[in-house]
């Protein structure tokens, strides 16, 4: 397509993942095939395989000129953000999906020339969709949600890539010991939805395009901040170390990373 | 009374943790009353307190005999587990209650002469209510829990205290390093919910009675170990370095610790 039609695409999207998660939730009445990938705790199952195409699939249907970046590989190869760019994260938090059956997300963003319009994270288990972006400001399910207060570091849960807290990467442990304490959920999708509704007032991990890419979008236009930990803007094609909070907080941390 | 009535108890106390739990809802739409105990982040505010009190009227009225041992101190000095002992913790995740409005719970543990008769674990915003004992098993609200699966280490999430992780206390970042991964949720009595359901294999954590207290009478009825990190029995009246684990997941730790 020439432009993205929002309401158009919202509609579409929506109806997209509603049966995604209905095929997640059948599919936990039978076996689950899980495989690993650059290490023994990195997962990937049949359900992230075939979710992903099935996203696909509805994308190339509807939008046969995208171009997709998919978690599973099932997109294409990109290099630029030219035109539309889809970045699609079938199972955000696969460890969870696994083993918790719980605290997993579906997770789509939608970029126009670099630019975010829609960012859709679908918190499965909840059976919540936060949606949204720039251009009509985002909801859980049908509610609009207000911009979470711009809360300091001292006063806020800071969520944690759990390898990053106990290396202490980049100071971690003394960020946390500023704040009002450390979590760990293990899907950067439910640490955003944290995030979201004013529930953590950041988030701190080493994460890939399809794990920010929808949160970025909806973290924005609420007033949040998603740059690297050093407070460079992000490469939407690469891996970084993320920082995403409020403004006051990522104030306080880069001027904590400065001290030292 | 000389001897519970397990059933008459049940029925008691779910209507009490029902009363409790609507008026800590309720209680959201007022301004709260937040103070600092031991520390910047150890908060106590007027609905732990006001719930303990209602709690513990309610106890006393039931039940004249009993002596009760509550986090905010509106219960009695006790020195011993002779008779019937209730355990109240009335906000567990008290931190999470102030700054995200979920994630805590309330919890009350019943024994008889030092034995767990009754553990209660209202998960408050999931409106759930985790209940049982030996006599009568363990239910989710009207759903009786199976036993979790006996899962390794390697195999399962590790619920953590953030400040031990950080820490690497007694090599908790080998420990972790050996299962699927660390979790932080902030609140012991979320974490026990996570084990019971079969979400994590184990929860690492100092913790107090009032914290361990109902959490262990419903653990051990599911065949899951309550005890102190170091495999030691836990004495009912003194905070400790616990760990609740599946039975393979105690003996994967107990052998890794041996090995230091």
């Amino acid at each position: 397509m020439d432009s993205l039609n929002i309401d158009e695409v919202n509609c579409q999207v929506k109806g997209w993942l509603k049966e995604a998660r209905e095929n997640i939730i059948h599919a936990f009445g039978n076996p689950l095939s899980v495989e690993t990938k650059s290490s023994r705790v990195d997962l990937v199952t049949n359900m992230d395989k075939q979710t992903e195409k099935f996203l696909v699939n509805k994308i190339r249907e509807f939008d046969p000129n995208a171009k997709i970046l998919g978690e599973e590989g099932f997109g294409d190869n990109i290099t630029n953000l030219d035109g539309t760019v889809w970045i699609v994260d079938p199972i955000d938090g696969t460890m969870n999906f696994v083993k918790q059956k719980d605290h997993f997300a579906i997770m789509i963003g939608i970029y126009e020339n670099g630019i975010g319009k829609l960012g859709f994270i679908m918190d499965v288990m909840n059976d919540v969709l936060y949606s949204g972006g720039p251009e009509n400001g985002v909801f859980a399910n049908e509610n609009k949600l207000d911009k979470p207060e711009n809360t300091s570091l001292k006063d806020g849960l800071l969520g944690c890539s759990s390898p990053m807290l106990m290396m202490d990467y980049n100071h971690l442990q003394t960020i946390v010991k500023h704040s009002s304490g450390a979590r760990v959920y293990g899907s950067a999708g439910i640490e955003f939805i944290h995030i979201l509704r004013g529930q953590e007032i950041g988030y701190i991990s080493h994460l890939k395009p399809w794990d920010f890419a929808a949160g970025k979008i909806l973290a924005e236009t609420l007033g949040i901040t998603v740059k690297t930990i050093d407070g460079s803007e992000l490469d939407m094609l690469q891996s970084a170390n993320v920082l995403i909070a409020t403004e006051n907080a990522q104030e306080d941390i880069l001027k904590l990373l400065n001290s030292f």
